[in-house]
């Protein structure tokens, strides 16, 4: 039973309030980090800025972690619900998020330190999300890859499991490079790897 | 002037004995990371940990973030040191210099939190060391691929600087994903860019 699902028991109505003021308070958490960064915001201190009681931001999020993985999925619900052309390739779909979440300001920040903080021990709740977030993407890149090869457009000597947990290295190690070094060229360089899966 | 040259003045012998002080604190300082972790470990927990006064500790690293830099450096300077056969090739160096990072407990975990943290703002030590550490991996294996180019044994269609920067890329994404997911094969997934760059 979710925190959610805790807040409707009993009370009509109350569930849908519940996901509203829950969505209320990401929009609000999204935009107190994008102002002071990450660091020295403690979910007490992340709480007055929103202007609800820390046990009020309790209710909905465990831990500080809770929190900013939650900030992280809305985040990237809004950037896919963005009304783009959908691509044709594997390449396409990840140069794609990668210079889509290169434009919302602060996210591959957030990306970065959470999937950094899901490594350490006594992470539980990042490390479950980031282990299934990495496989499912894995997973839907793999399937596009293996038809690509099927259909003759990608090259079929290394496995489309190795091209897919290669792709998405690039694109999360390439983000976190151009963050640093503006002057590398995300769209571009993520884009060549087209080159380099043409089947020889 | 840095720290250790302000402990060397006007007393002989004294720059040679903080060096040794500082790598002691390093060597020290890495078992208490791969002990403990990274979270919770402030400087002051540290200097306890390490058996220093925190006032010592400070007196050779100005902050967590300076400490972590430098255990980070004297790992990987002591990854660099093993006696391992040189590689030839591009590909060949980036997948040993990732396969030597897992073998060290802590050391990729370290990696992707000071990364992580070089994003923020007010993270000035950190963002220097990594945008040089990044641009110098980068100029190294470009020259090196260039080579390569020239040769004929790396594909010239895509250029080399784009090649550089998609291999640090994959090499530093890859690590994370083998950490949370250790099926993934880090050794031969790195290794099949090989194939990717061959020439056509």
């Amino acid at each position: 039973m979710s925190t959610d699902d805790r807040a409707a028991v009993g009370r009509p109505g109350a569930y849908a309030k519940g996901v509203a003021r829950r969505r209320e308070i990401l929009d609000r958490a999204i935009e107190v980090f994008q102002e002071r960064g990450l660091q020295g915001t403690s979910l007490r201190r992340i709480a007055e800025a929103i202007g609800v009681s820390h046990a009020a931001l309790l209710h909905y999020f465990e831990s500080r972690e809770q929190l900013l993985v939650a900030v992280y999925e809305h985040a990237e619900a809004q950037r896919d619900a963005r009304d783009r052309p959908p691509s044709a390739t594997a390449v396409g779909v990840m140069t794609r998020a990668a210079v889509d979440n290169a434009e919302v300001p602060g996210l591959v920040e957030l990306y970065s330190t959470l999937v950094a903080g899901a490594l350490e021990a006594g992470s539980e709740h990042g490390k479950a999300f980031f282990t299934a977030r990495f496989e499912r993407v894995r997973a839907q890149l793999t399937q596009r890859l293996r038809d690509e090869q099927s259909a003759g457009t990608v090259r079929d000597d290394v496995p489309a499991e190795q091209l897919a947990a290669l792709l998405v290295a690039a694109s999360d190690g390439l983000q976190i490079q151009w963050l640093l070094e503006p002057s590398i060229e995300l769209e571009r360089t993520l884009a060549s790897l087209s080159v380099l899966l043409r089947p020889a």
